[in-house]
């Protein structure tokens, strides 16, 4: 943790930005889902002192509660940042847990960045030692090494002296948890909320004196051994402080599945053919990795959630919206009579030449007339990413969406200009509504 | 959850109270332990409405953070209770939820020990399934269990219908935790009072709709799949509502790893023959199973915690004090130069023929004069269990060492007639001090 913020090329500083900018549009997005919603009801049972603010919200909570609720609303659609190797949401645990904590006590914009990007970086290359057997066997990668990135992070910014980060890291792995099987309900969120807010935990508890193994990722009934299968600890330290797993996030253009962003495109694409009337579509062929057909052919879908992994809904919603925002992911779309319509006529075909970040969507016409697009690197993967305006428009999309009453533009404009700010915790006012909601 | 107090024979109910007795001794005792009081020190930070009694102390805290407190104080010197099979601490996770919810809605002493032997049932047939290898692997089973437990507990006190009962386990599920790696520091105590808060936190957001797997321990990713090792299912239903985990519930008479108390008995016989006189012991010899010498041949022990596993100072401590509690094993003593001295002449020998809950002390005088004691079954152990009296004493004795401003009596006497309380959580003010502390 001798890290300083010199150390950090630009690149990876920019990155940082875009990440943190990418959580707060999809906790905007997420801040009143019916998950976040009910956590939020149960958790203001039990509140104490109001000194954080949630996102997207009027009520504040305690750090601990704060940090909670953000990361499940940051989490809740699965439309955060995805880390390339481990498939972790990276930025849900550990910008919460600093966050919450810059509004208790005065941290520089740059220092927040800072930690952040350790904190990644720490849960990152816990992933990557332990994958991909880890997340195979059943484990919510997320929330298990979520929890020790902001266990690191905080450790940062409390300067914690080597003992003691040592300790946070072990006080996180006594509270590592989350299970595969919780994903597509509300309990996945639980996991998630709880990484942010126990590493908070793991930290302060630790500043204290609370001690911890010495080994407690690599001791023999640690972390990786317990919960790692054949763990490569290589991956931990190589190259440390030379290369960053930042640059290896990437970030979501639609709240769906990411075997779906190549199809979205296509439809895209096709929409904007002038040849096309949407009344004179006789059939519509997928074709695609044969993972696409496996994880996404489901003609029949009738909530927001299974439409999230459903080729025929995100064809049609697209062709016919224009959109594939959470709007299009929502049950009343997914519901509604031209939707289904549509979404009857869509074929998912398996082509084992297609590499799974590429799809190609053909649109037969009454006439007989034949459309086709062939998207080879969708929006959003690590050879195509989200430009910053296209992060931006993301985040005034999620906004509108989850917080009308929201102006994400002030925010927006904090976030690319963080390094500069003198207290982090100040700019978290601006992503609360202007009128109490 | 269909199950009625009715249905519970009266040695269920009655191993219930006793159990309970024995957890607010624990508590009572470690309620200033230096693991209890820096959480609770970091908690304070953010409680909430102080509705729930923290066990000992004069503070009150929001019922989750009670919970985790009174759970770790009930725990932190592994000291409770322990269910045979498992080795799970099966009161430490489950009472506490339940009590701290007792000070927050009306429930009877007879729907508190009827939640508290469910929940106990749960937790201990989820070990059943999946001992031995789920704790060999590295997990701290009474919290990874313990969780269940307490959600269970918590349902059924709600009232909480199938599914949401369902969805209670799965909210449980999503944070069951902790590593083997983390015993012997402060740390393990965080996975404990996680278990207690985290089962209220799974059962309340239950009851609000708040959704979770339909199998979140048998699916194909749920708990016992990803955290046990070829599960016996047929061990969490067999006999249900016929037999009852909590008859082989145990408590442990003194401080310190169960492998010791046959020798600590034979050094009680000892120290009450006339013949003995400290300042005559030439050598002491202690012969045991095997696994005596393995885990407690430990000469040179400096701390309490060491101490806990030290056939040394085991011997050392009682003969000159004439007890076996937390004064003997705390630093002070372990310290003391009497004990060094005496300790300097135990020897520690390995006898094959002995089983473990047995074990053979003799010493030897300067005469050449030889006392024997052979102790075939220790107190505590099912063969011989603690009577009430017996746990009555550790109570007082434990009070009195952890919280000299509690008087146990009156709460000791509300315990054994709980069954007959009209309100539950009025008697946790007898579990706090009489003055300030």
């Amino acid at each position: 943790m001798r890290s300083r913020w010199e150390d950090l090329p630009e690149q990876v500083r920019h990155e940082a930005r875009r990440s943190l900018l990418n959580f707060f549009g999809t906790a905007l997005g997420g801040c009143r889902d019916g998950a976040t919603q009910r956590a939020v009801q149960v958790l203001s049972l039990f509140a104490g002192k109001p000194e954080a603010s949630v996102i997207g919200r009027s009520e504040k909570l305690d750090i601990l509660g704060a940090a909670f609720i953000n990361a499940v609303s940051g989490n809740v659609f699965d439309f955060d940042d995805n880390h390339h190797n481990t498939i972790i949401h990276p930025t849900a645990p550990v910008a919460p847990a600093l966050l919450a904590l810059a509004e208790r006590q005065p941290i520089t914009g740059r220092a927040l960045l800072h930690a952040f990007v350790l904190g990644v970086e720490v849960e990152c290359r816990l992933g990557n030692a332990i994958s991909p057997g880890h997340y195979k066997r059943g484990w919510h990668i997320t929330s298990t090494c979520g929890i020790f990135g902001a266990a690191a992070a905080v450790a940062k910014i409390l300067g914690l002296d080597a003992d003691r980060t040592v300790w946070a890291i072990g006080n996180a792995s006594a509270q590592s948890a989350g299970l595969v099987e919780t994903l597509g309900t509300m309990a996945k969120s639980i996991s998630v909320g709880n990484a942010a807010r126990g590493g908070i935990l793991a930290a302060l508890l630790a500043e204290t004196g609370f001690t911890a193994p010495d080994e407690p990722i690599a001791g023999a009934r640690g972390f990786a051994q317990v919960m790692g299968n054949a763990p490569n600890f290589a991956a931990v330290t190589e190259g440390l402080g030379e290369t960053w797993e930042i640059l290896a996030n990437s970030h979501k253009p639609y709240p769906c599945g990411v075997v779906l962003n190549p199809v979205i495109d296509a439809c895209f694409e096709l929409r904007a053919r002038p040849e096309l009337s949407l009344d004179r579509i006789a059939h519509i062929r997928v074709e695609g990795h044969p993972l696409l057909r496996e994880r996404t052919d489901r003609p029949n879908v009738t909530t927001g959630r299974e439409a999230q992994v459903s080729a025929q809904h995100s064809v049609a919603a697209v062709l016919i919206h224009g959109a594939a925002s959470v709007v299009q992911y929502g049950d009343a779309c997914v519901n509604s009579p031209d939707v289904l319509a549509l979404r009857r006529k869509v074929e998912v075909i398996e082509a084992p030449d297609i590499p799974v970040e590429a799809a190609r969507v053909t649109i037969a016409l009454d006439s007989g007339e034949m459309l086709t697009a062939l998207v080879e690197n969708a929006r959003g993967t690590p050879k195509r990413p989200l430009t910053d305006a296209e992060i931006e428009a993301k985040v005034r999309d999620l906004a509108r969406h989850g917080c009308p009453d929201c102006d994400p533009s002030p925010l927006i404009d904090a976030i690319w200009s963080l390094d500069r700010a003198k207290d982090a915790g100040a700019f978290m006012a601006l992503a609360r509504p202007t009128t109490p909601v």
